[in-house]
C-alpha cells in the first residue's frame, strides 16, 4: 500500500521543534473563541510536552465550546481572567499567528520575556514577530502541524493527544469534506484510527449533542429562504425575535442544507445578535470567493468560508449584504440591486 | 507513519481472485436500487478486469441514481429489460450475496451456465450457493473488497477505479462518520487521494446536486416532529398531499438534523407512497437495532440504518410502526402504547 508520508521539516520548523525540546515551562495559547482546530491541537501539544516531562498550562481568551469536553476534561484549560499570565519560559501560539486575534492575551503575551513560538496554518501578511514558527499554509490543520511536531520529537501521542489532533482534522476539514483534505489528512487519520481513536463516537460526541428545539428552529430558518442570482445565492436570516441563540445552536447544518442545493453557489446566513448588530456567515461552493465579500463589511476568513460581525438592524444589513453579494457575481443579471448600484459599489 | 496493511486473503478469496484471473467475459450485477457502494464497486471492478484485457458488461435491476453519473458516464451500465443476458463465462455479484435481491436479473442468472462469483460484505444466512467468492463482514464497504482483489490481481487502479472504490467508501461509512469507519478504509482513503480522487468534488457531484425545493420540504418535514419516550424517539413523517418524492430527495439530510439532537437515539421517518403504502427509514445512534424494528415490517437492513415498505395508509402505518419503536426500548415510560400491549408485541 502507497501512502503518503508527512513532509519532511524545514530549517525554521526544525528550530521550532528545537525550542519544544529543549525549554521546560510552556504556556499554549489559543485565538478567540477558540474553534476545534486550536482546541484539539493544544489538547495534542499539552500531552506531547507533558510526556516530555514539561510543565504546560493551556490558556485561552474565550472558553472551548461544551462539544470538546472530552478533551477540555483531560487537559488543563484555563480562561485568561486579566491577571497575571502563569510563569512559563515558552509561549506558544496555536492555529494564529496574529497575536491581536488572541484577545485580552495579546498584550500580556506581547510583554512577557517568553520565547514567542507559532505553529498555524493560516495565511500570515504581517511582519514576522516571533522567535520561532512551524508554519505550512498547505497543512489541512493546525492540529496537523502538532502531528508533525511529535514524530520529530519522537513522542507517540497517548489516547488523549490522538483524539486531539483527529478533532483538528476532522472539524477544519468538514469532515474530510472540504477540499483541503489531502493525502497526508487521511493517512494520518488512518494511522489515530489504527491507534485507538473511534471516529463514530467523536462525531457523536462532536456533532449529535445538540438541543431538541434545533430541528424546529431549522426549519423556521429554512422557511425564510430566498434565492437570487438565479437561485445561485442563498439568504437567510434569523432575527432576534425569533429566540435565542442556543435554540439555533448549529448554524452549520442549515449550511449544508443550502450547499447540498445544485445551483447554489453562495449561502449568506445573518443573525441578529443583542448588541445591535448582525453576524454574517459566508460560504462558497466554488470560486466565488467568500472572503473578499466578508472583508467588505470588516470581517475575514477564507474563501470558501467566512463570517464578519456588522453594526446595523437586520433588514438593514440584509440589504447590504445582498447588494455586496450579488455584485461580485460574474455576470449577475437578476441580482437585488440595479448594475449602476452595483458598479458604484464595487 | 504506521498504517495498517490490507489484510491477507484467505484461501476462498484466493479462488474467487483465480476466477477473475483465469476467465475472460464477465457480468457483473447489482441488487435493486443499487446504492453508491454497489455502484462504485462495479465501476472499479469492471476498470480493473478490462485493464486485463477482459470483456465487461454491468447489468443492473434498476438505474443507477443521478448522483453517480461520474461513475456511469465512464462505464457501460445496462439496465435489465429482460431479455437475454449478454453472453458471458463468469457473473459477479457485487454488494449482495442474495440472487433474490438481484430483482428480474435473479431467475436468469440462476439458469445461466455462468461461474458464480459473489463480492460482499453483507451478513448471509443462507446455503451458499455461489462458485467462488470474496467475502468478508468486516470491510466497510464491497467497493474495499474491490480494492483489494485489484491489489491481488496487481493491477493499479485508473482513475475511475479509484473513484468508483472512493464513492464506495464514502458512501457506506456516511462519509467517514459511522463505527465501520476503520483504520484501512482511510488508508485506502489516502491512497485514492494521493492518485488524484479529489473529496470536495466528490462530495459536491454525490451531495449537492438537491433540488432548490429540497430546503423548503425539509423545513415542512422538520415542522412535523415528533418527540417521545423522553426525547430518545424522533418522528417524521411525509404525507402523500405534501407532494412528490423530488422535492425531498434527499431524507438523509433530515436524517442527519434528527440524529444530531442530543437525547434522541433513534429517528423514525415515514413516507407515504403512490401505491397506498409507506416506506420506513429507521436510523439509530447507539445500540438500539432498528433492524430488528424494520423486520417486523418485513424489512431489514443493519442495526444502525434499516427500512421497510408496509402497506396501509400513513396514519395506520405510523401507529404501528411508533408503538413497535418504543416498545423496544429498554425501560421506556412514557411511550404511546401501554406495558401490556408492549409486552404482548415483543
Amino acid at each position: 500500500m502507497y501512502l503518503v508520508p508527512s513532509p519532511p521539516l524545514d530549517a525554521e520548523q526544525e528550530r521550532a521543534v528545537d525550542v519544544f525540546r529543549r525549554a521546560d515551562r510552556f504556556l499554549l495559547a489559543g485565538h478567540v473563541r477558540p474553534d476545534g482546530d486550536c482546541i484539539g491541537a493544544q489538547a495534542a501539544l499539552a500531552r506531547v510536552l507533558l510526556a516530555l516531562g514539561k510543565e504546560v498550562t493551556i490558556v485561552n481568551p474565550d472558553p472551548a465550546e461544551e462539544q470538546f469536553d472530552y478533551l477540555t476534561r483531560e487537559c488543563s484549560y484555563r480562561v485568561f481572567d486579566g491577571g497575571a499570565l502563569p510563569a512559563h519560559d515558552v509561549a506558544c501560539l496555536l492555529d494564529i499567528s496574529e497575536l491581536e486575534r488572541c484577545g485580552n492575551l495579546a498584550e500580556p503575551l506581547r510583554s512577557a520575556r517568553s520565547t514567542k513560538v507559532v505553529i498555524d496554518h493560516h495565511v500570515f501578511q504581517g511582519e514576522r514577530w516571533w522567535d520561532a514558527a512551524f508554519l505550512d499554509v498547505g497543512a489541512s490543520a493546525t492540529g496537523l502541524l502538532v502531528y508533525r511536531v511529535a514524530r520529530a520529537l519522537g513522542v507517540a501521542l497517548d489516547p488523549v493527544a490522538a483524539q486531539g489532533v483527529f478533532t483538528s482534522l476532522v472539524t477544519d476539514t468538514g469532515w474530510f469534506r472540504y477540499s483541503n483534505t489531502d493525502a497526508e489528512t487521511l493517512a494520518v487519520a488512518s494511522e489515530l484510527v489504527a491507534g485507538g481513536v473511534d471516529p463514530s463516537r467523536l462525531f457523536k460526541a462532536i456533532f449529535q449533542r445538540n438541543d431538541p428545539r434545533q430541528p424546529r428552529a431549522i426549519a423556521e430558518l429554512l422557511g425564510r429562504l430566498e434565492y437570487s442570482v438565479d437561485g445561485r445565492l442563498a439568504v437567510v436570516d434569523w432575527p432576534l425575535c425569533n429566540g435565542t441563540e442556543s435554540a439555533l445552536h448549529d448554524g452549520d447544518l442549515v449550511l449544508d442544507i443550502l450547499r447540498s442545493v445544485g445551483p447554489v453557489e453562495v449561502v449568506v446566513f445573518l443573525r441578529e445578535t443583542e448588541d445591535g448588530a448582525c453576524k454574517l456567515s459566508a460560504r462558497s461552493k466554488g470560486n466565488y470567493d467568500v472572503q473578499a465579500l466578508a472583508s467588505e463589511f470588516g470581517g475575514g476568513g477564507h474563501v470558501r468560508a467566512s463570517g464578519a460581525t456588522i453594526k446595523g438592524p437586520l433588514a438593514e444589513v440584509r440589504a447590504r449584504v445582498v447588494a455586496a453579494a450579488v455584485a461580485r457575481f460574474d455576470g449577475a443579471t437578476n441580482g437585488l440591486v440595479k448594475p449602476d448600484r452595483r458598479r458604484g459599489r464595487r
